[in-house]
């Protein structure tokens, strides 16, 4: 661990990804997955085995090799902590758990005022240690191939989706009932979530992360108006407080269609969007100023290799030559995908990807 | 069942859910709610029970009564017929059950060219003359109020996602992959799934239905390029050889911001649309030429009332004055709905849509 967390960040400026990231111009198109760590990858389940994610996630050794491994197996620009969104509200002790094959499920739920307390702030430090310490190990790992580490929280309203709902749901009709009937309790539940998110971001990144990923993985269930009154708010307190930090900042979100023209003023530098929306669009709607991430379909990535391929380069053309894409998938990468077309997806981004790539990067790779 | 079809259709055609379809003014705005038979009206548990639902459709009296009870219940200006988009392929024998709290199961999913033999055309006088029988008890009970019946069908897509899923499915991994590797096969199994579509359709007609709905519920988890390459050919079929029985048509669909300017080239009078896209956006995306039907969120009818008066005053202003809206919500009638509060709203949609609303309707619904 000899490269202290200033000096990680500073190394990682100059990569492929957080040039991408800044919109400054990249030798290669910069390539890393959602979900690049998980079920997909044999090695994983071997060090996973059946046990609990929270408890390998706090475990910092299984932590931080679980974020390596896909960097070793696909040579991806990027790696991303292994951690998952309710950590933070778990860590004090909100009573969540996640359950295999169906995600995260909380004891009781949030209803009232009177849940408030049980959201105090969080002490990254006292209640999560690990967390801190697995960015570190993996940072040391990561450190002779300049990869950077991606650190990342849920935002404010999809966290408070899983505490309301109980769970996941295809309906949020108790989050947003919340959110219309009791809209002063759901800003006082949105400001703590927004400030543990802080938190914990702020506590990843002075642990060497380069990058930040916010995931607002649900955004896209509401309608624009309930994003911009009770959504945005949150979110962009937690952009503009991490901003501060000197490292670039990813929003994202799932079917965000109608909501990009909002979240592309949210204050993140990079703009994540699923395959429903034409990067080349994206880039229009997410307004000036931001890189886009994205936005090939996880479900084209099962096989075979060409409908991959075929698809890829179709995300890579309407990325366009503008220089900020960060090439990744629309969502998570499934369970049964096959590492082998993920590999041979990387080597095609490198190969082919063209925004902001300049010629003598191009060259200096090609030779 | 004195009235002959014809009657009923022309009938029909002075309604205000007709004329709104139709793009003509109205004396109010029209509303109906897509799963209004079903498990949020206690007359609707109380005449299911626990019995399959396949059952209950391949039994008229109880499909026709499930049919009117909302129409009773909330005064809405169409019934819908109580069917589900399986029963065609379940007719012909593919081996579908519609499994209760997870939805169509398929016994044998649809994986290959042998598979398209388990297809064979509908032969609706045949294979399910429950349904027309249906139809024409629910249009004789509903004659003395002039209330319309809409017949539904699902689109190719939505069929086929669960023949080759071989249930629901979150990612549709199975059926892209289909679409993208074996475009031949997937263009036959549509054609297939098409034609029984408009034998469904055209019996339901002939029956006394004075309009119909095409269910694409899953199209939105499509890219556009995909969406018109491979589903809006068959769609536009159905919807052409549709037309010529001389009924309004709606195409619906959830998530599908990015496609309403293909979905409104499909051929429908009628675009649905969910609460993502405000009205007035969703009538520009589809092109002039197309009524538009929707979009309160299901979310925001399970209370309390002054949460959903709010939303639902959002969408009649969103509606506008042109002629041309359905109102709807944006999916299904969530099962823990309070009906209490449907019935509010469709007073509400009554006394305060003004999209073709005519001062003389006005006037005379006033008076």
């Amino acid at each position: 661990l000899s490269a202290t967390p200033a000096a990680s960040i500073a190394a990682a400026a100059g990569s492929p990804f957080v040039r991408a990231c800044r919109r400054q111009t990249v030798p290669h198109t910069p390539v890393w997955f959602m979900r690049q760590a998980g079920r997909s990858l044999p090695e994983y389940r071997s060090l996973r085995g059946d046990g609990s994610i929270l408890a390998a996630i706090a475990d910092p050794a299984v932590a931080a090799e679980a974020t390596v491994q896909p960097v070793r197996r696909y040579g991806v620009d990027a790696a991303i902590l292994f951690s998952d969104i309710v950590v933070p509200v778990h860590a004090v002790g909100f009573g969540v758990d996640v359950v295999p094959g169906q995600g995260p499920v909380v004891e009781r739920p949030f209803r009232s005022a009177s849940d408030l307390t049980r959201l105090r702030p969080l002490e990254p430090a006292v209640d999560s240690p690990y967390v801190a310490e697995a960015v570190r190990l993996a940072v040391a790992e990561l450190a002779p191939s300049k990869v950077p580490l991606i650190g990342f929280a849920g935002a404010p309203f999809t966290v408070a989706s899983y505490l309301v709902e109980g769970g996941p749901s295809r309906t949020f009709a108790r989050v947003k009932s919340l959110m219309h009937a009791e809209p002063g309790l759901w800003t006082a539940l949105l400001d703590r979530l927004a400030s543990m998110a802080v938190a914990f971001l702020t506590a990843q990144v002075e642990a060497g992360a380069a990058a930040v990923q916010l995931f607002d993985s649900w955004a896209g269930w509401l309608a624009p108006y309930e994003y911009e009154q009770w959504v945005l708010p949150a979110t962009r307190q937690v952009l503009e407080r991490v901003a501060s930090l000197g490292v670039p900042t990813i929003l994202f979100g799932v079917g965000t269609g109608e909501l990009l023209g909002l979240m592309g003023g949210a204050g993140a530098d990079v703009v994540g969007v699923d395959w429903r929306v034409p990067l080349d669009q994206a880039r229009r709607r997410g307004g000036g100023g931001r890189a886009v991430q994205g936005n090939l379909d996880p479900a084209l990535c099962v096989g075979p290799w060409p409908v991959t391929e075929a698809a890829a380069r179709r995300v890579l053309e309407e990325a366009g030559t503008e220089p900020g894409h960060v090439f990744n998938l629309g969502h998570g990468v499934l369970p049964e995908t096959d590492p082998g077309i993920l590999a041979e997806l990387v080597a095609l981004v490198h190969a082919e990807g063209r925004a902001g790539v300049t010629e003598g990067g191009r060259t200096a790779v090609a030779g």
